[in-house]
């Protein structure tokens, strides 16, 4: 497939422009303020597809923001392939941390990326990635190649949890049926060592409200006397935790499914450094459940992390007062057959039973999915692995993951077809964080790479 | 002394006013947002000194903000009252609490407050209770009854560990030589029973920061891998207590000064309900170091308050997120024979070393100071009792509190004399918390209590 390679160094400032203005548009779902330009983004990523080639592109109104739909349906006998990607990017903060400004885009060249790559909120997720999938197809189409039928489903809410996906697919099975579906929302190894994502984990994100007394009150006069909510709050998190960092919420660990000893010994193939991943990060140490070593607490084990705290006085110097109120934001990844639902039900029971008698607890939810494990001796696994294998010289490896696409289990459950993660991301993009990038290399890769799991999907389904 | 309660009661309009226009300035001392703001206070006091009958006056520059000197000197040979207070006020946050805006003064009555209070930050601390030994002076020299010499100082640091006062203190003995020191910035039992304020705890503040990865990180890729900073902060500041609410700093009591039986058993006369206590905060239970009652817990006994913390996504919504650092704002409240220096220096030994090899920790000392305990047999403290049962009906009682005015033990050290804590303020005045209010009833009492001190102290020290 020599003409697609052509095809991308013919268009790529075109490619690399078009992503860019993509990446202006700052679809921050998580914070109402940004409701407008979410919207927006969506609109975008319609036009784009339609320009790419599709025959049907909608606006599909939700609860929530709208979905994006497009298809383009050549011949309803052949296999049909359906892209998932997401449109809404995280929130940018700490902003004081980016280099450059989280939504003006601008190219720079890194030690992993010497080619370049683009300095954006999004860049990688997912709008980049997304967004290969668009360029893939308008390539297809402007050579006549498209051996099958597309569909496109790109969402505005993945980062708070897909609500209104969860809805939509529901209620529209026949529209997306599909034989495949395809997303790259994940990363690879190395830009020389590509990898398939084939396990994700499942997530509950909850907030916590501690209230103390009915007002913030001064220290000195009542300091000792009631209980803080922030010491209180400190106390129990740290008890979410034993000496060995397992979790301590009764019933978390009835479900998951562990890993034999050989499940254990292939995984510890993969090429790891945790010299390179203790440098990567600066720190002195790793840290995490006894028994279990990185690779493994990363995506076979499930965990509990505070991604947010916050109460008292937090601005400049000093202030001496007992706050009314802590928060924390607390998110558990979970494993294969733990269920979201259940492990929110033990969290919230758990924290409020934990609770001392001065103080009381509110527990929300915020939203949660399940884990996912995918076969590797699937047709979709193997068309994934040929392309790869065509694009970057040497076979991809299957990874399990640590991170979360809730829906993916939701696609099973729904659409009854299996979802193949062909991610083109590094760890080290920053997704998520100050300074988030997508090479130039992994974007153009990956839009040379799509076309050929087409051709190979639709030669292996025959 | 007639005179004086028919003289407020022909001014009490202008006096509340001008309060009003002085409580309008957003003096907040830790927020260098508001300097101008706390400067023009500054100036405003000082014009209020020079009106009231100083016949010096001054603007006294410091490393931080300035001091302002007054003084009436009528005869050398007759004793001088040094009166302190502080014109700097606390952060109004958290702003949404108000129910009015905090630097809009308005006047509400409530259960406690039939005839009114004035709601403003630094209604009652300090500006309320300052600006009361301004209009004491006013009537003594309008009435020619000042029976003796009268300095002021009044500083804008307070709030923020007065760091300049001591520099100033040190540094202007002999203009501050003085016989008496006399401040309100404490509280009453209520408005049937007045009390004075004989001891105060010490006071040692510090901010710390835990750092984890060098950014912040997807929690689905790293979450049980790397140690989490707000995890760790959690469990290192739940590790500050041992079970039975003891602190856990290895030497923090060994200082302590411990209550006999007997000094127990005449605190336990106080009058206390810890129904209404509760009742009042709306908690279920008090909560505190074993072995204590509630007005031991709050006075005799030091503590470990976390002020504020913060870290990761405080936004709306879910973010997903492993922050690189973790802040909490800690005080610690000590007891006579703590030295404030000493615990600082155990609590960051203490605090760095619990710290796990995966985070690095910063202790930032914010400020301190030492506890106080005053003599109940001194003329200064006799004066006071007498003033107040004249303007009472009652004794005063007298209280130790477990605030902190970290300069009175300065001034014993620097100044070599003995200080009396006339407060008129309620607990229930909202200090340091959002609707801070002084009752009208207090100010104006304030007002009228004052100059009787003057009289008996002068005539005790013949």
């Amino acid at each position: 497939m020599e003409n697609i390679k052509s095809y991308v160094q013919q268009h790529k400032d075109r490619f690399i422009n078009e992503l860019i203005e993509l990446l202006k548009i700052p679809s921050v779902s998580a914070d109402t303020a940004y409701s407008q330009d979410v919207i927006d983004t969506a609109e975008a990523v319609k036009a784009s597809l339609s320009k790419a080639g599709c025959d049907i592109v909608e606006t599909c109104d939700t609860p929530g923001y709208p979905i994006i739909y497009g298809e383009k349906i050549i011949d309803p006998n052949l296999p049909t392939v359906l892209v998932y990607g997401h449109y809404d990017v995280q929130p940018p903060d700490p902003m004081e941390l980016w280099t450059s400004p989280p939504f003006e885009p601008v190219i720079k060249t890194t030690d992993i990326h010497p080619e370049g790559a683009i300095f954006a909120r999004g860049a990688c997720d997912d709008k980049g990635q997304m967004y290969m999938h668009v360029k893939a197809l308008e390539y297809m189409v402007q050579s006549n190649t498209l051996p099958c039928n597309v569909k496109f489903m790109i969402e505005g809410e993945e980062e708070v949890g897909s609500a209104s996906l969860a809805w939509f697919v529901e209620r529209n099975q026949e529209k997306l049926k599909n034989d495949v579906i395809l997303i790259s929302d994940t990363g690879m190894i190395s830009n020389q060592q590509p990898s398939i994502t084939t396990g994700l984990r499942g997530l509950s994100y909850v907030e916590v409200e501690v209230t103390g007394p009915n007002r913030d009150l001064h220290s000195g006069l009542y300091g000792g006397a009631v209980a803080n909510p922030i010491n209180i709050l400190a106390k129990m998190i740290a008890s979410l935790h034993d000496e060995d960092n397992h979790i301590t919420i009764p019933g978390f660990y009835d479900k998951v499914q562990e890993l034999s000893a050989e499940e254990r010994a292939e995984m510890a193939k993969a090429p790891f450094s945790l010299e390179k991943y203790k440098n990567a990060l600066n720190i002195a140490d790793v840290y995490g459940e006894k028994g279990y070593v990185t690779n493994e607490r990363n995506s076979i084990r499930p965990t509990l992390d505070v991604n947010g705290i916050w109460g008292g006085y937090q601005g400049e110097g000093a202030k001496t007062v007992i706050a009314s109120k802590a928060f924390a934001k607390i998110s558990m990844r979970l494993v294969p057959n733990q269920d979201w639902h259940e492990i929110t039900e033990l969290f919230t029971k758990h924290f409020t039973n934990i609770a001392p008698a001065g103080v009381t607890v509110k527990v929300t939810p915020h939203h949660g999915g399940q884990g996912y494990v995918t076969p590797i001796d699937s047709i979709g696994y193997k068309a994934a692995n040929m392309a790869y294998t065509e694009t970057f010289g040497v076979p991809a490896i299957p990874v399990r993951s640590g991170g979360s696409i809730p829906i993916v289990a939701l696609f099973e459950k729904e659409l009854k077809s299996k979802t193949i993660l062909m991610g083109f991301g590094l760890d080290s993009d920053a997704i998520h964080s100050p300074n988030e990038h997508f090479g130039i290399f992994n974007y153009l890769k990956g839009i040379e790479t799509i076309p050929l799991f087409y051709k190979y999907f639709v030669e292996l389904s025959k």
